[in-house]
Parts: structure tokens; sequence; C-alpha cells
């Protein structure tokens, strides 16, 4: 190969290997068989998969390859930034600023047009105008409901999760998708019945 | 929704929820840093970004959607067939019955379009015909050398294993990409010298 692909495709490597710092990065909900918790590349495979089975669901002309790379990348800031938990109202004050600066860091070792193009779906997810980025916010929010359902609500117990929490979080849900909204409403439902997630409406 | 959509979806979720289980497949090889061996789901994940990164070095006319698609899936079976170890001879005699099963039993949890798409794409995999499969057989083998190369032959040395065993698995890597090939044969080079790999040629 030329020099100058060697350079390119050195810088795509190095990127890569960066990467797989993801696998160390710990997120709350616990895996379906409560075992242990779940990192964020499996969280984000997942979602890839979601996508995959799900999409008919999103809104109309949703172009399926960019949602499944948005939801791929979505939390490769983390690896700087670190996990910041959904209900951890003190962390998230912070969350963006430490986001971005972890992106600038990041995104910069590849070459420019692939940092141009990572950049634009971070900050497409990040803006949640688009009807990609509104099916990623759902599969974000759904991904672990399906989880902590399975393990009998581990995680919100845990935590002592109340339910106007998670309906704050999911506000714009519903632009995502309103028939896997609907899913996720009856198995919030549920876990209320269960005691799993505190009822304080 | 409907009760058909219901139906149609409750199949779906049962199906996702299954694939957490593939969090749970361990693999040979180590991440980057040593500290643990990866696992079928962020091998995946990591192929998958691999596609979006490095997808300019493949097949001309290769549908990127469609091999990120394949890497995503191409390992699920293993939840029932449990993951062969390319240098396990023994093990590998049964691999292909042992997943045909495992295809089967977690395809058919899917509402029949979908289960022949899965399957497809699966069955595409191990082909190998198509340059989308061509691709994704090279991340399936360059990914490994990656992590193994970084920790400094970590799971080579554990197995012993020797060079020619490793080329005889990647003797058609190069349809996938001469480029990623030419590089993957470097960091094997390297690691002959630095005795990693042992050289039996």
């Amino acid at each position: 190969m030329s020099e100058k692909t060697k350079e390119r495709l050195l810088k795509q490597l190095d990127f890569i290997l960066e990467l797989d710092k993801e696998k160390q990065v710990g997120r709350q909900t616990y895996l379906s068989d409560g075992s242990r918790k779940e990192n964020d590349a499996e969280h984000a495979w997942h979602m890839a998969l979601m996508t995959m089975i799900l999409w008919e669901y999103g809104p109309e002309d949703m172009d399926r390859f960019r949602v499944m790379s948005m939801v791929l990348i979505h939390d490769i800031v983390e690896i700087y930034a670190g996990d910041t938990y959904a209900y951890d109202e003190a962390a998230k004050e912070t969350q963006k600023e430490r986001e971005q600066a972890a992106a600038e860091k990041l995104f910069s070792m590849l070459p420019e047009d692939q940092e141009e193009e990572i950049r634009s779906l971070f900050d497409e997810f990040e803006k949640y105008e688009t009807a990609e980025s509104k099916f990623a916010h759902l599969l974000d929010n759904f991904q672990p409901v399906l989880l902590n359902n399975a393990s009998n609500g581990k995680s919100w117990r845990e935590h002592g999760v109340k339910i106007s929490q998670i309906l704050k979080r999911n506000k714009r849900t519903k632009e995502g998708s309103m028939v896997l909204w609907e899913r996720q409403l009856e198995l919030l439902e549920e876990n209320i019945r269960k005691g799993n997630i505190i009822d304080d409406r």
C-alpha cells in the first residue's frame, strides 16, 4: 500500500483499538438473568440488533443504516467521560461538557473526513431532531426497560427509581414509535404493580 | 395496537431478549489491556464499528448496511452452540451441525418474514461467496489480531498458536481486502519476532 494509505489506515486502526475501551464502561442495567451489569459495547450491540428487528415501528422514511450507525457510536465518548446514570442528577449537570471534550479528543484521532462524519452522527443523536435520532433515543430507553423487566427490576429496586423519574426521562420517547412506547408503558405498569418501581404519581 | 401487531411484536421482543445471552458467550481473545477475555456481543459490536471505519478497503459495490447487519448477527447461534475456538480442531468437526440446529431453534422465534431474512444473512456469511461475506470474514479474523497484538499476544501464547494455523485459517482473507490483509500480515510478522506466535514455517 502507498505511504498515504498507510498513514490513513494507521489512524483508523488506532481509533478502532481505542474503541475497545468501551467494553469496560459499565452501565447500571443488569443482564436479563441479573448475573452482572452490562457495559456500553454490549448495550450498543443490542440496540443495533433492535434496529434490525424493530425498524418497521419507527418514523416513516427512516434510514435504518443511519440509525444503526448512530446507536453503535452514541456512547463512545463515555470512554473518556464515563457513563452517566440516567437518574444521577448531579452527574447529569456536567454531562454535556464532559462529553463534548471527550468527543473532541476521541474523534480527532480519525482522518478528517471521518472525524466529520462521526461527529455529525454523534451531534445528530444529541440534537434529537431527525427521525433517525428519535428512533435511536427510543431504543436507548427501551433496551434497559426490557432488561430491567427481565431481571425483575433489579436495577430499579437498587436505585429506588420512581415512575416520575422514568416518565420525565421518556417524555419524548413516543416520537420514536407509538407502538414501542405503548409496550414500554405496559412493562412499566407491570413493574409498578410488582413493586419494582416506586409509584409516586 | 391491534392484536395482530401485538402478537408480532411480542415474538420480536422475545427474540431480542434471547439475544441478551450472547453477552455471556465467551471468546478466547483478550481485551487490548489483557484484563479479561471478550464476549461475542462485544466482538460483534467492534466488527460493526470496523465496518463503519474501514469499508473503503472492501470489495467494490459492497453494501455496507448488509455487512453491518451480517457481522451483528454472525455469532448469535453460539447462544446455543457455544463459541468454537478457531484452533480447536475437535470442536470444529461438530461446529456446522451444532450451529445449524441452533439457528433453527433461535431464528424460528421470529415472525416468518424476519426468520427468513436473518437466516439468509446468516447463510450468506457461512457460504462465504458474496463481497459482503468476504469483508465480514476478514473483519472476523482481523479484529482478534488487532486485540491480540495490543495485549502482546496473550491469547496466542496461552494456546501455543503456530503461524501455520493462522495462515490456514486466513487463506481467503485477502478476498475481503488486500490492504487490510497486508496490515494483518505485518502484525503477524511482528508477533512472530516477539515470540508471541510460534514460527513453524
